[in-house]
């Protein structure tokens, strides 16, 4: 009954828009543990299921969500269809289990929307344009889909539904005065998303930035307003605040290579290696040498569920490679601090690791941007590192932010 | 767990089938209580689920166990594709939840066994042709799809496996001594359809006869040779057995309409009326008038399921009819008489009605086609009906037919 109280809940919300006078086109998830069950089925079946048949399988979640919501808004007495990822138009590449969206034909979706249907359509999935085979678009997948079909059927804006009232200055979990964004630009929730801030995935802000299709962030628990996601850099007034927020991430650990021949052309073949293992470096740091030998160390960040494969490769290089061993870090964390102001102005750096030192948090690697400072410290310091960036920067409200129950997004 | 082990039990059984040489597409249901689970969360949401969604919603079932099909085989070493309805050329009316199909076009089916794949398709469902919406075909749909993509394909022969080693000349759990049928005409097969033998649908055997698609029907649980379903009347040799079996169905009521004026027009009326309300009316007798007043009793059979909307109907008209009124009895039961070797053959009508008169059966209502003769009975007697007509018939063989755990299907 819990799932059909929810969504009894959400049709509510929807039918409230539509009276309202919106066309409504809705982009749902599959409900609760559907998809946890659904893989471990799979699990059962198949110890490495192909991805073909895994993406058959995981769209049904969907399906079923996208059904019943649309069945609960006719019982409010307004008409609703739903459609897969397939039929709203959303044409992929064909690698199963992260799919790209290459193109969306939205026509069944405006003819709906033309005859007064509310449209539900299943997120997260498409159809391949070369196999005609049903795909999923791997993490971040819903909000690109609603994101992309909002973009193709030219809507005013997206509005993306989330735990939280949308993006604050710091997670408020471990900054409780963090204030409320109102309005945030693509490029700084780039930065904050690529630092760690869950509200929203990467790749749905860079689609929306695209195609310059406002985003609004807002709570499935409350009625309030929540963060616009929009506009560029270019358009912001001068007297911009200075810094956006502060941003922290405990899911990466740091690689080192120890004793690595201080030639050219090694650090290229080390990296090289980490990119075929298929995974995502973040921050890279290279010593200076200190042996007399001619060797250095260099060591860089990558989220933890590459740790395993990218330590595998490396091992099998070591010999050929000729570095001295591997040292594998999963106890740090990172904090960065955001602003678009911070382009205009000095000493922002240096304010930065000034908070830091007076907190006592040890720096360990420092990487930064045109609007972004960060660093790595021991996953220990992060909470505190937080909240001296955050105070030391005055980005703190008057008020405690509220803090939702998680959904697991 | 069980489903998981079902599943790689159907996969070893249809990898067997591809090592023998044969090319493979295999229809699948939905597992154990999906549906049941599925509808029970549609009436949650909604008293009166469209039918539109209701089917988006219910074809989730066919989507899961195909995917975990096609896995099971892929991890036994054979390739293999699952297709919905849709992607395998299904293509129905419009009519929700009980679609018919009109047209099959498989070509996607064909070049995947082409590339030696065997092919998984979601039984039950296919695309509308005009809205190119997702249908289920209600009742006997799995089978109907197995039988017109086996059709549509040119296949040998579409296997129907069930709980049961084919077709028996009686229910063996009425009738022990029940016999196995190794060969039976598609006109027989229908006439036992029609009259309870729940193995095949009507509707699957309908679909092969018109195509001459022999139908294998088998047990999911041994290796044994089921019964063939094919070959007309006019094939038979003159030798042929009289009579093929016995039937037996309890899904049925009756309805009386008491004192309907023995005028023309009013049975017109009556049954015009019980058939806009979809109901499907068996077998009908008309009394003659005893009445001094000229009036009649008017009695027909129809599924149970349909009984409240016929009452329903029937009483919207009673005033205007002016019958006296309706009486409903669903403590009824139907025993029938099936062998295409009744048509050259006298005395079988009185043989059947002897056998039942010493088994102290009282005869309420009385069909007959070419090649079947039906009575209705008391519901009480009616597995004493069939054990008599069986024996009297010497039906029977000298070992007891073996019974599996029934499956629901």
């Amino acid at each position: 009954m819990k799932d059909a109280e929810r969504i009894k809940r959400v049709a509510e919300r929807i039918v409230a828009a539509r009276k309202a006078g919106d066309d409504v086109v809705v982009v749902v998830s599959a409900m609760g543990d559907t998809t946890d069950e659904l893989l471990d089925l799979a699990h059962q079946v198949s110890p490495l299921p192909a991805g073909r048949e895994l993406d058959m399988l995981l769209t049904a979640g969907e399906r079923i969500s996208m059904a019943l919501l649309a069945m609960a808004i006719h019982n409010l007495g307004f008409e609703a269809r739903s459609y897969t990822g397939s039929q709203a138009g959303v044409i992929t590449t064909s690698t199963h289990g992260k799919a790209r969206i290459i193109d969306v034909t939205p026509g069944r979706l405006r003819q709906a929307l033309d005859e007064g249907a509310i449209c539900i359509v299943a997120g997260f999935q498409g159809v391949s344009q070369d196999t005609k085979d049903i795909t999923t678009l791997g993490r971040g997948g819903s909000d690109t889909t609603a994101v992309a079909l909002a973009a193709a059927l030219k809507a005013d804006v997206c509005e993306i539904y989330t735990d939280v009232d949308g993006i604050f200055s710091a997670d408020p979990r471990v900054a409780p005065n963090a204030r409320h964004i109102a309005q945030i630009t693509y490029e700084e929730m780039l930065e904050l998303a690529a630092c760690g801030a869950k509200v929203l995935h990467l790749r749905s802000v860079e689609y929306a930035r695209r195609f310059g299709l406002p985003i609004h962030v807002r709570s499935s628990y409350s009625q309030q307003t929540g963060t616009m996601v929009t506009g560029s850099m270019e358009d912001l007034p001068v007297e911009q605040a200075l810094i956006t927020g502060v941003a922290h991430d405990r899911s990466e650990a740091k690689i080192t290579i120890v004793g690595v021949p201080d030639a050219p052309g090694e650090a290229a073949r080390i990296f090289y290696t980490v990119a075929a293992s298929e995974s995502n470096i973040d921050m890279i740091v290279q010593n200076v040498s200190t042996e007399s030998s001619g060797r250095t160390d260099i060591s860089f960040t990558l989220p933890k569920s590459d740790g395993p494969s990218a330590m595998a490769a490396l091992g099998k290089i070591q010999e050929s490679v000729g570095f001295k061993g591997l040292l594998y870090d999963d106890h740090i964390g990172k904090v960065s601090l955001i602003g678009a102001g911070m382009r205009s102005h000095h000493g922002v750096a240096a304010k930065f690791f000034g908070a830091l030192a007076e907190a006592g948090v040890n720096i360990e690697m420092i990487s930064t941007s045109e609007i972004r400072v960060s660093v790595v410290c021991r996953d220990t310091d992060l909470d505190q590192a937080v909240r001296a960036v955050h105070d030391a920067f005055e980005l703190g409200g008057d008020t405690e932010a509220i803090v939702y129950a998680g959904t697991g997004r």
